[in-house]
């Protein structure tokens, strides 16, 4: 193959995502980092981030958009989308980590209208043939992989109630009092409470997408654990009627996808997925209640399911790559 | 006063609940230690577990019960109850931490039904007149005062959804695989779902003792946080109505209570709670759904509120002391 | 008493050992806060940092230093020593936790030479008549408590090695990207290697004190432990002769002392100091080598023996109280 | 090759080295799991433990030990000798990763002296050649590979002290209080103190191999860290004379090695090398005393180059293949 391996720039690779795409990417046996930027680290060895990797950390002005086939963007929400714009004009594909491709407000310029949304479990096809993928927010994967089913089946008969709770590189790398070892350690705390969360929008949005008119209403608390990685929601929905065996929902659902374990017999952990690119399900009837509730539990890893794994899962579809290459 | 310190019989005092009550009753101005209690441990000193205390931990069936004014039993589920009633018989008082006592069933002897349900900020007088009290589990401690105050005023208009995480401490001391630190660190994992653990019947009981027949139904799913203290349950309560400033229902219903601090601006973590005998409330309504549904979250101590300083404040009621007593 | 409660002025509240000392004065029978300041929190109540606490959170300048009895300095090192110079300017003792008085140099100003070395195992009768005290660095605390009674008793044969660990509020509450818990959490590394820490001027100032022209060379290498609090030393000491049952050394030296825990049966940990005033020390002698070498641990909490707590114990001897006030 | 994948039965994959060791040989390309064994576990999927593998997890003593090509033991000390003995019997190249066949007594039968020490940068053509090799302890991988060049180069001067701490999966999976997440969270202790530990034992003949009767007296004390995985020695080499840029003597002795990283600008934390069966080194003279004294840090993952890394290592130079095969 004279193509491979395919050049990719990385915009923001000292984050949690970033440095985590540009692993995945250095470790890819088609990819390679064309460049990697970091504005407070521009000058030290990118293998400083991404072992065996060359070349040295920039700042994303100097970076040679027009010298890729593509840029993962892991930037701050808000100022990706210029970048996104540079690139394409550059004639690179993009696939943003960040916000501010998914949703579509008013605001929304043409160009970015584009966008697909980058859940491969949902929207593979679309994926392949596009040059422009807003790659999804970390706690809404989990719950769309979760729900995806039961909207499509039209089983839910009142609010979804979405309970989750993340490790602290989801909240970034900048240094913020609240995210040091001695404040996190030992503590357990909601945030965002009241249904206020950026990702609730996103959720919104894509569950519509999904289910029309019919899409549930959702309620979203996030909770900050004392870990490094992973995303665990504990989702309880209002059933039209009870189901048998509910783990089958998921499992006919998503037959054969390579990233999608669906449990039978008990309900996942962060351990089951931190450090994969998979997403674990698992659910149970609840016992005791007049009207039928289901309970689902979905586990991501937030920096690979959830930000960079996706990434590379999106570029391989892109790139008309097997869409497990580099991810397993 | 001449009948202080009282002498308090401490059964179990190897476990993370016995130890941290033989500590309070250590460190407390009116009650020392008569004697101390622990299969695996007997014959080493009590200091070990309370600092100053004097003595040998000795087995159960070495206990002069007939020489303390109170005990304490700190004993696994379905041990306690025997114990309960030997030294009832020895003419001690009792403080049961165990579930034996808590819910009755048909089988629950006669003796047995005289126990009082200690939570104090809800059965004050009762339990000053008891003779026998009901410790309340960790779980439903912080449940039952987050939810008094909705029934009370008939509030709740369905299903309450209590998401609850725990520190490993309320898993108890026996060594078990799952406990390990190289299990529990890093990882994050609901138990017992569909509801089906033991506290939801105490949880259902004291509902219906204190809303009757309009008490709510309780769906419940706890999670084990690597953490080794603390829990922090997070309550979605839809309403018959929209409430506004919901902290004043606390508030009001709790007013002058040394044990329960209402947050009026944030929500209660782990942090605000560990290490004390209080309880944290915060709450708040839930945006952008149709039906009016309220936040509440709630965080107390296991050990202390959710255990052994919810006893002593229990013993400082039933001898007549200032209720905060070795607690503050 | 009439007197009663001092007057105790915290600059710098807002950092860790700050946070301690403000919750130690506020718990303290005989003290109370006059003030508290804290650059980035001024205005915000004192009651968060320490419960029951009145006021507001100042900045330093506007701090009525003329007002009280004493100030604790929970100030960066070299912000530190003008503030002491101002507080004894309008009168009040001061209590210094930075390094700034701690050493000596040809630059220090002839007031700041009456400054009064903060160990009272050590110098407990010049901190009594002083109003000037140099509260121990953390590191320097345990090791010289350790290594007192073998330089008094002229034991040591050759360079003694310091291989300590500390928790991570020793590295203080300004947001940096290393103490993030995504960096420290399952991660351990030495730091200062070579012998190059602040803290070594001050251990070997103080030996030389304790031991004159005997005093050891010293060789001291800290590490970050993913843990909140706690240092824990382990010393390696090259003896003139073997030693049979060496914490008799320490049981010796610190007969009677309230804060000196000599183990004779294992070593310390964390955990047995860990929230506490106390210096926990154990010793053997170590197997299997030509020469007489003694392992010597000791361990404290970095925040209260080693920052607040020794801070507020010479406070209590500045002022005549009982030593151990507010300190068990 | 015909001949690939090689049937590698695991005994005792129910522990933390044996998981890892389990993953590994699935995860390697020419490498298959023929059996595996546990005895709490037998029943079970093999692919609990290692996603992908076949086949269900038996006991050992129905371990078909001839239809392997080599067997990985896993097991406790002291139980892994007869194992070994049947292995060979059955004509299975045998990688003992218990302390049983690494050092030699009297009581050593003839058999088990052909046991070859598996630590392929000191011993790479002997461990090529043999049937059955001695995978080395945790602590002695890293202290050797870091003590290995200066004893060469004859450049000790004294006793050399090695202060190590470990992730608790070093204490083994087997249940214990000591070893629960609520004891070990938060604390840190030094153990088997005064130069007692197992693995002293090793140490010592291994450096006696290397330097003969100039190998240097070794002071070792181990320390149980809360993290789950990783070990970190810090070393202090009394030297004849000072070196200038002494990690040019790792970088000599070790140049072309795909699993020694010499730091020259650092010194190795355990991040560096946690899931990676590399060791990193560092060193540095110290300041401030009259003896040239060098600091030496090295670190591994105790599973991975510790445990199961470096067994598979060993397989890869015993069947011919790249010794970095599976490993990076």
């Amino acid at each position: 193959m004279d193509n491979y391996p395919l050049n990719i720039g990385i915009l923001g690779a000292g984050g949690y995502s970033g440095r985590e795409a540009a692993r995945l990417v250095a470790g890819h046996p088609k990819l390679r980092i064309a460049f990697a930027t970091s504005e407070s680290e521009a000058g030290t060895p990118v293998s400083r981030i991404a072992r065996g990797a060359e070349g040295m950390l920039m700042r994303a002005e100097n970076a040679p958009l027009g010298e890729c086939d593509a840029v993962l963007l892991c930037l701050p929400h808000g100022e990706s989308i210029k970048w996104a714009e540079r690139a394409r004009a550059a004639g690179a594909k993009v696939v943003d980590l960040s916000a501010d491709l998914r949703v579509r407000t008013p605001q929304t310029p043409a160009w970015a209208r584009e966008a697909v949304y980058g859940l491969p479990e949902l929207h593979r096809e679309k994926i392949a043939g596009a040059d422009l993928v807003a790659n999804p927010g970390c706690y809404p994967t989990a719950a769309l992989l979760a729900l995806a089913p039961l909207i499509d089946e039209e089983l839910i008969a009142g609010p979804v109630i979405i309970d989750a709770a993340s490790g602290v590189t989801g909240a970034g790398r900048s240094p913020k009092k609240d995210l040091l070892f001695a404040e996190v350690a030992e503590d357990f705390r909601a945030y965002a409470v009241g249904n206020v969360h950026r990702h609730l929008a996103e959720m919104r949005d894509q569950a519509v997408m999904l289910g029309g008119g019919g899409a549930p209403e959702l309620v979203f608390t996030p909770h900050l654990l004392p870990v490094r990685r992973g995303i665990l929601e504990t989702i309880y929905v209002p059933l039209r009627e009870r189901v048998e065996s509910p783990f089958r929902l998921w499992e006919n659902a998503f037959a054969g996808e390579p990233f999608v374990e669906v449990m039978d017999d008990r309900m996942p952990a962060l351990a089951d997925v931190v450090g994969t690119n998979r997403v674990a399900i698992g659910a149970t009837m609840v016992d005791g209640v007049t009207r039928p509730m289901l309970l689902v539990v979905a586990a991501i890893d937030n920096l690979v399911k959830g930000a960079a794994g996706q990434a590379v899962q999106n570029l391989n579809l892109m790139f008309g790559l097997d869409e497990t290459e580099g991810l397993l």
